[in-house]
């Protein structure tokens, strides 16, 4: 059981069998026993297995193939807006519009995701997900149909494995855990926690393709750069705004 | 397996049995093979077992007497800072100071929570996610030590369990789940979907105590009401702010 999550490898290349219903269903179920603030359970999955539909999520996730080649994709939503919607047919006053309840409703969205995930992993289907989601939400909002009080914060990609990739580096324990209080680190610390990844065949590769001297350079002017960082989350933000999580 | 993640409940009275670190490293190792954007792993899990340190954090908790009772408290945070600073030791500019990283470490963050959570319940182990982490998070900030590029968003009580509450009721699948495109309640399904809780005993026992006429007056009235909400929404963004989250 824990081995299957010490077994965890991101799946990108998918074989187009479709999933049984009555096992997605079980997966669906999995993530519904998840942890959730005060039983409230905000948030929704929109479980995406028509292919027109599909190619129509295909932009908002940069053309990445497997959208269209995995059975399923689950757009994993922050969602005040059912639980409000009970509230005003109750005549309570809902105050769930505001930043507090978007970050407690992206917490049950992602424990939510991840027992999904394991829940599929342990049934040997394959997943990733989509850090795009957040980049191209409002487009997202629009071709899924999100009412005001729903926001997508990932998207999973779901199928049957076609890949058997190897299980990736990860930094060593000790980088991300700390004991009693945060022990920041020294200078030394930080190398020697990099120092395996930076001496790899595959970093050495990237570095000769893309001209650059070091790994960090290639995260900081190739993966994640400034302009775009600055640019999503501007974009974001105003939809935080526009969508009623905003109201503080 | 998947039994595991079906029979979840959260635990709120603990043992004081300690945890053997073998299976503490195990969980803690399960927690890191979470998925991760682009294996950045920008989260830091700060396992606070000492009485003393559970003690100064018991406030940040309201009180919740698990925080002493329990032999082990996470702190489960978004951290870009690790990250940073080690692009700035290779002469890398690093640009996640901002919200969208704010928001992908927080994924990051809970990802690997949740997989903790799994990990410790397939071993025997009970847990419980605590809400109160937002509430208090410049406390939080301070209590452990973290530095700027660090924040706190959900905390997980850890221990061996000393009750057997049932099972939460949780509302029906279709509820949370959409298929294709979100499906817009109507009045009529709302109410559907909330019946059965509306009807059971302890519901009934809960408007008695409360005086008040219906379920989600107690949410809206009693447990998470306007005035809590606005002011935690201001003041995580200001500690956003202040924190390093909001340079875009």
């Amino acid at each position: 059981m824990i081995n299957t999550l010490l077994k965890h490898r991101s799946i990108r290349k998918f074989k187009s069998t479709p999933i049984p219903e009555e096992e997605l269903r079980e997966m669906l179920e999995a993530a519904s026993r998840a942890s959730t603030c005060g039983n409230m359970q905000l948030y929704s999955l929109i479980v995406t297995r028509d292919k027109a539909m599909r190619e129509k999520l295909l932009p908002c996730h940069f053309g990445q193939q497997m959208v269209v080649e995995a059975p399923c994709v689950v757009t994993v939503c922050a969602d005040v807006h059912r639980f409000s919607m009970w509230c005003e047919q109750r005549d309570a006053e809902p105050a769930y519009d505001n930043f507090a309840w978007f970050l407690t409703a992206t917490i049950d969205a992602l424990l939510a995701a991840q027992n999904l995930v394991v829940a599929a992993e342990a049934r040997g289907l394959g997943i990733c997900y989509l850090g795009t989601t957040i980049y191209t939400a409002g487009e997202i909002v629009k071709t899924l149909n999100l009412p005001k009080g729903v926001l997508p914060v990932t998207t999973i990609v779901l199928g049957y494995p076609d890949e058997k990739p190897e299980l990736t580096d990860r930094l060593p324990q000790d980088a991300v855990v700390h004991f009693e209080q945060y022990n920041d680190y020294t200078a030394a610390e930080i190398d020697e926690l990099w120092a395996e990844r930076e001496e790899s065949e595959l970093t050495k590769q990237l570095l000769a393709e893309n001209g650059l001297p070091n790994l960090a350079r290639i995260f900081t002017e190739r993966r994640y750069v400034k302009e775009d960082n600055v640019a999503i989350s501007r974009s974001y933000l105003e939809l935080l705004k526009e969508r009623g999580f905003m109201n503080q």
